[in-house]
């Protein structure tokens, strides 16, 4: 059984509801899993290497993560080493199309692959991660169901492996 | 006279001691100006309108600038607007050669350019902005210093031109 | 009076429609200049430490600008160090909203930040540069317009600027 | 027994001395595997779905992977959603230190995150994939090594598990 972590930071609210179908695509995938839905702030920094996964979402603020994302992903280094191997993903809504949407998913998926951590693009949809633009629409949060089911169908598929050796 | 801000996170001493020698630089310049240095935890948010220039420089965390730095830039949009057209720039230390510092000056920069600042890069030396990488040598705080005299030249002559209209 | 390159790469026609909408703005900015707009394979690139600003636009093709325009940016080695202070603009076209489009224009205002040019942000719209997902709307060929518009006037307050010394 | 390709433009040589020390990694992890080691303009696009892991290098010219680089990910697009899970990676050659290398392996691996392939961080050493920053010194050389015994393994795990189902 696979233990997801998906940790996000939000303010108005919408890249919790993105947390929250992230989650919800997970659940729908058939797969067994415990699957832990946190706001940045109510993380518990020393559960992080205890995950298969982890996905953080997050406002874009000047085309990246928020400070308070950037100061947990600071506070990781006490575990830097831990996570290396697992799952990594992310997640960003942002105001406009071109305001750093992409440039915020990609700046947590930076921090985490020095981490070490494994991250699967995908070919098609929002490649990087999802992302939401002013108020979700239904096209949006469709994709962060699938983007849920997807990442645990690939987290169970990296586990089992690595749990084999 | 311009009125600069180099404003800087520093645990280890190194991102301070490379905005000393840019602040030398600017004073080296031979052109009149006034230069203020902070910590970012000590600068005055208030003040930043009243800058020609704002150079931010950080350490290299996770790919990314501190939590610190990144704070700063999110409160810095009690301002937005009002930055538009002054110049911006930025600095990094990181403790190995590919460990993210490169990242860490264009996500700065990245920030600055969605404040509407202008940017320089420089065809020689460090292009985007002056690295240290792990313990600076002469090398590097020579470009240090180049590049704050660049700084004080270039925020000298978009002022100028900006004023007299 | 300014001179200003438009150079851009386009096979569906949507870049170049953007390209024009872009000249169309520095048209309608009431400030004289020389506007010359180009397909990527049909600039000369021996013109091109002629101009006063540089603006070039490309389809997303895997996240980055097209093969054709690297290849072109590439060339532009030959004049390392001549196009130092001048200013550089980019835009971009994408199928989807988080396909790319961000990191095609970051990448190419990087390679001409890498030239030593001038990058101006926007604090409103499209930060870095315009960019059009799918097939243009009516907004998005606006911010075209006023894209050219900003990046004439800007030029030309540099250029006047650097042409006093 | 795992298929990969190393796959580099080069043109001072040391982009493809990296290319060959990445080989000998794989070669002595003692893990069985074929390994092809190709020039972007000699590699047969026609071969990559055959492939279980595609892993690209170029040296840094303008701060992004060479034109010829991009030119060939562009013409990838004929097998766009072929390499869907297979593993990605990238290394990168650059005359300086900050000049461009840490933005050329990201590009490269946000190219390959876009054809939904997966790609691992590492926590010690080049976190993105192994630079070399001038002539290659034996720390970088043997860091190139290092990568290729990790990729080897983690292609090897990776493959193995989708391959069970």
């Amino acid at each position: 059984m696979v233990k997801i972590l998906v940790c996000y930071y939000s303010r108005s609210g919408t890249t919790e509801r993105m947390a929250r179908e992230i989650v919800r695509g997970m659940e729908d995938s058939g797969l067994e899993g415990e699957i832990d839905i946190r706001r940045v702030e109510d993380t518990d920094m020393d559960s992080l290497p205890g995950y298969d996964a982890i996905v953080l979402g997050s406002p874009t603020y000047y085309g990246l993560p928020s400070g308070k994302m950037k100061l947990f992903l600071d506070e990781s280094v006490i575990h830097h080493g831990k996570l290396d191997g697992k799952v990594g993903g992310a997640f960003a809504s942002s105001a406009n199309p071109a305001g750093g949407n992409e440039t915020t998913v990609i700046a947590i998926l930076e921090a985490l692959l020095i981490h070490g951590m494994v991250v699967k693009g995908d070919s098609k949809g929002d490649h990087y991660g999802p992302v939401v633009i002013g108020k979700p629409d239904d096209g949006e949060l469709e994709r962060c169901r699938v983007y849920g089911k997807r990442m645990m169908k690939f987290t169970k598929q990296l586990r089992e492996n690595f749990s084999r050796r």
